[in-house]
């Protein structure tokens, strides 16, 4: 985990904020405010609920932080962790107040990301027996993309584009516009810096022979199912990159795996995650 | 559906800049700059790809109007539509670049919201044998709180507290530092307004007794099964609103409402909605 | 005061942050910048001016932090602190020239909000004999609520609803909106969740009487005379909170008390507030 | 009025986009959200409870435009109008919803600005036989300093410096600091560019004497009765702007302006403004 | 010029509220709101007093848009345009006094952006007998590099990476914390998703010898004559895009084209560039 | 160097936030979290590679702190130093991760600062026999305005407004909206505050003669050669501050210094200033 490439809190901290800002509003925590004495302590366990991988411990963890900088935290199985039911993540001691107005906001951000990790985590291990990459997409929650794309890595997945901005994927609608797919490559090759790498999406193997005698770097297969893959595969005789994608699933995914391409990309990573449930747990005195 | 209460734009137009923000960064879309002309005029569909209900369309249609105020869209299903696969919900027309800039932005919103909304009908349709309602929680994700709660209101859902700051919800952990349920109560009887409503979570009946002498409005059930909620309906006796909560699913919700609980509610709504599948198809001329 | 529920720092720093914008531009101090030396240092004293309640020293002392972080500060007389004229709040000690930079702005926030408390304190006072709580509105001033509810609370004050967005109040124009009484509290009820509390303004006996028979929590009494007040208490007759409200000052509040409402609500504890002279004084070396 | 300049939307619209945020949170306005349905439309008179002079009446009803494009409003009395109590100032129309989520914002923009303007010209015609012109200071509400300060304009009276930024005004604490009124000035002088303007606070005429032979522009006579004053006016015999300042009231500021000073200044026309009653009636269809 | 990428209004605005922001402040425009009355009208023309290639056209004058929207603006010679001094870029026309609060602003954006455009397009002449493409560096302006990298494409060049987040360049201070070039290629190959391109800086030819067995796409020939970029680039025989950079400049930029390399790069295109004179004209009634 | 008036942190600090999120964005710095161990650690030397005068090193040192607090500066030779090509400016030492993602945004603002000063200093150094002063103007980079005139100030000279707020400078289209020179004087005076300045631009000895009856504080001589110049000096008798601007250089510039004004202004000490070469260098190992 160490190599993972994480986020910097300047990255991160206007989403915290937000957070915090959207369940504080002005009013602020009624209920710690007059049910919790200003002076009582806590001390308290972040405990996952359900086995998982643990992704953004240290991030969520923060948010006490911006609340008050007294609270310590102690962290026990941080990001990259694979950890059982009923395993302590983190201990958190402090005033009582801060540390139940920040409690949601925590977990919100842990549990989602750390389900993204072990979704993540799973569809890699399907395809453990081979050399493909698990890529996600740019189906991603808006606002959050920072967190999500960190959660995949974490959750041993690759990072396709980040956004619009970082590589050109020629799509379905982008070749209607252009008047074709050989239209669509010779203007972005004569545009792009030398930076940018190019990559194509192909519904039929007849798209992918036409493809082939141009300037791409990267084939995205769209919606085949393996024995197209296959195929696609042998045609391509390594020269592009190959991404299968479209609706894939744990259950297709190994056959995808399976014809040989480089890449595998689920939205599914991001769009439809289940959160991992952890939880807040207080010792009493 | 023409009385849920939908947010103004000024609520959700920050939302849809950061999307934009964090699609384009500095670079913008390099694809479309590249490949499509700049005079190049587009006609597409937004269509369902699968059943559900639709929620967040007029929402993320803005999306194109904050890129270019020149595309013109007509929503034909909006937001509470129940819509069949293959469904169209909208025409979007006008120049291809920003409508394909905008595309995903647009559809990461509007699968969002529509599974939630889509999920939120499920389970409201389980329990419609009985007068119990369905709610969300404050599991949303960071950020997105206003449209994840309009979403679950399009479903037919209800929305307990939208923050910390309109409502007093006393939980375990409020219990602990505070000393005890009793004192916690009367604590937040002598501080709150008088505009505030204030329920307690209880585990056991035990707590649930005790919770009978003070002056709480609502109880909340905690991870009870429906022989134990039954009896705490009985216990109740209509002094309290009911509200079964903890790990409910499709499953087991229809024994709750059936155990003759007022409310129950449900983090998944929000915390592990799967998206509704939504694409938006150019159309070729 | 140790209850009182205070705001988070991330709550109140754009405040500040904004308010040290405003005054500093592009430009900045021009005049500290040009009249002392940078290794200038100085040793001041906050001094009230006046009596009155102490209210926002730590909120405002938090300025000098933000333009400095190595100026000292200690508080002698703190929030909810009741001082004489002459009385010195806190003391401030560092670099001279951040510290007249903050000045103005530390002062502007801490004397509006001591003003406040001292105001609010005046009419707790008044019914003091009574059980009547009194209760601020939504009449602040734009940007500052945060500040503003907390410093009558300082003040011994209550807040009623914090905005549009944490209670019902049905007013006479929602009433005219809505085709009467019945029909909105109707349609309220319909559509709010179990959390929400439910208050209505009435004008009248007649309009009150109406309202008896629906599901309301409270009821606001509308610039009604203390004989009024209490007739209108007598027909609620306990079974709503009532509150009377409309242009109250410190000469009418005591009778509006005495007629027995539970609340009374007064805007201008805030809209109208005078300032709490303060003042920082250097030592001279 | 066509001449007072005023903001520009660029410059208010953060201030009405924060005060709206305010009060919508997250949830929205509940009441209209659930009372009023969603095709009802209002008309409503915007109406003078108390006589007053009008400020801030564009500005405030640009609130009316964030919510709904669609609100018409039709100014009847606008800024600079000096009305009696019971006139209309504006009319509103449009759907009502947005309307009465607009209401209080607006109310609370222009009868804060209105009441400036009106306590202003009560002022400024208590000189009005004298020359002296009537300034108000930097002691304005944080974040809200273009609206008051343009509120005073509308008052008849003049800004002073509007921030620490443009123009120099060395008080007791900076000469405490520099070591002396001399010192003072002649660093001033050293550093500053050629368009910024020198005051310097005096309390005794031996201070005013001193800095009659230093390089100021004006010279701020604080706290000086009528006599002093006087004298004070007499001593400087045009070399300097004069100005009185501190404490002064609606009593005494005739007082000082017979004692022949350029300016009074006071601190009470922004931070202790009362505000000017002004309501929101609907007609009734 | 049609077929260049052009950044959206929602990427620009900020820019220009911002700038805005730094020249009104709290006070505003004080001598147009002072001289001119508010009802004066004006017509001007914005004139480029030295020749060159206009840029920014569009984008500087949706500045008098946000300052008044009945401002008109005719674009005479819009982006891309190479006009001779004395040559009309635009017409303005409306109300006199936010022409004129925008002038300052509106000149400052298009002479900079133009300034670029300009010196821009006198490499890109100076190397045109040769296939080399001319590329601009992120040595640009903290918070124009929108602005920036979109002028560079107006002036005909070619953009480098946006940031550190679409590419991969390894240069000497990497290689010396990676322990060596080829730890740094391999490790950088392990961490990658397949549409980042990597480029490594080499000063030698020994460096670009070790280089040659790495999996890189382009190679930065740093600080090199024109006989050693001669012989490198016959090194690399087309294995690798070649890119000269460091210190080039009009003198030297030919040679390093003859020598044959695919890419000149130069920072000074942005971090030195000299605005180009334009101004604005009022015509006299 | 220790009396120039430097900004505060919270002046600068969202400039510096905006540089890094520009430069960042989603993904972050690919290249060193790829190539970079995480634990790996540096040591670097900010070193100049050309001979100017240091600004702003306090200033992009902070980028180090808002990426990781751990790094440690020592400044060698900080803001007003004189140095010579090779000599070191700071070291830097801490995580080699972040000292890298830095680097860039800490030396476009470094470079920038340094440029403008160096150029001003120069300037400056050409008018040293004389007792004019060297200003620049508001033809700054938007957005960095506060950056660039304190650099300046670094570089010996003096700044002239700083905005449109804060002095009051009548241009030759201002005086064709306000219908010649002695209406707009006239009108200025009537409207402005005491604190605020005027200048009038003219562009003849007529139109200055025309200007000497009227009430201004300094005069701008427009694009007059050293003749005019001296022609006008001895017109004006020194009874208004004396300023030559239009397209002064460096070689032109001496001469309007012995024509005896006050000052010169160069808009190009800001719009057109060559950056300062600054490099990093990582000690290796």
């Amino acid at each position: 985990m160490s190599d993972v490439h994480t986020p910097y809190a300047v990255q991160v901290e206007p989403i915290l904020r937000r957070a915090l800002d959207e369940d504080l509003g002005v009013a602020g925590d009624l209920t710690s405010g007059a049910v919790v004495p200003a002076d009582a302590r806590a001390r308290g366990l972040l405990v996952a609920r359900r086995a998982g991988r643990v992704a953004g411990l240290d991030i969520a963890l923060r948010v006490f932080g911006l609340l008050d900088p007294s609270i310590r935290v102690q962290v026990e199985n941080g990001d990259g962790s694979d950890v059982a039911a009923g395993t302590t993540l983190a201990l958190v001691e402090g005033p009582a107040r801060p540390i139940l107005t920040g409690e949601r906001t925590v977990l919100n951000l842990l549990t989602r990301m750390s389900g993204i990790a072990t979704g993540t985590r799973a569809v890699v291990a399907t395809v453990a027996d081979y050399p493909t990459r698990v890529a996600c997409t740019r189906k991603t929650t808006p606002g959050l993309r920072v967190l999500e794309k960190y959660a995949v890595r974490v959750g041993g997945g690759t990072n396709h584009r980040f956004g619009l901005n970082d590589g050109v994927l020629i799509k379905d609608n982008h070749i209607v516009a252009a008047g074709g797919i050989a239209a669509a490559v010779r203007r972005a090759r004569d545009q792009l810096g030398h930076m940018v790498k190019l990559e194509v999406e192909v519904d039929t193997l007849d798209q992918l022979e036409q493809l082939l005698g141009l300037a791409a770097d990267a084939v995205l297969l769209d919606n085949m199912d393996a024995g197209l893959l296959r195929q696609a595969v042998d045609m391509v005789a390594g020269r592009l990159v190959t991404e299968a994608s479209g609706n894939l699933s744990l259950d297709t995914v190994r056959d995808a795996a399976a014809a040989g391409v480089d890449l595998v990309s689920l939205g599914g990573l991001t769009h439809s995650a289940a959160h991992l449930d952890i939880g807040l747990d207080f010792e009493t005195a």
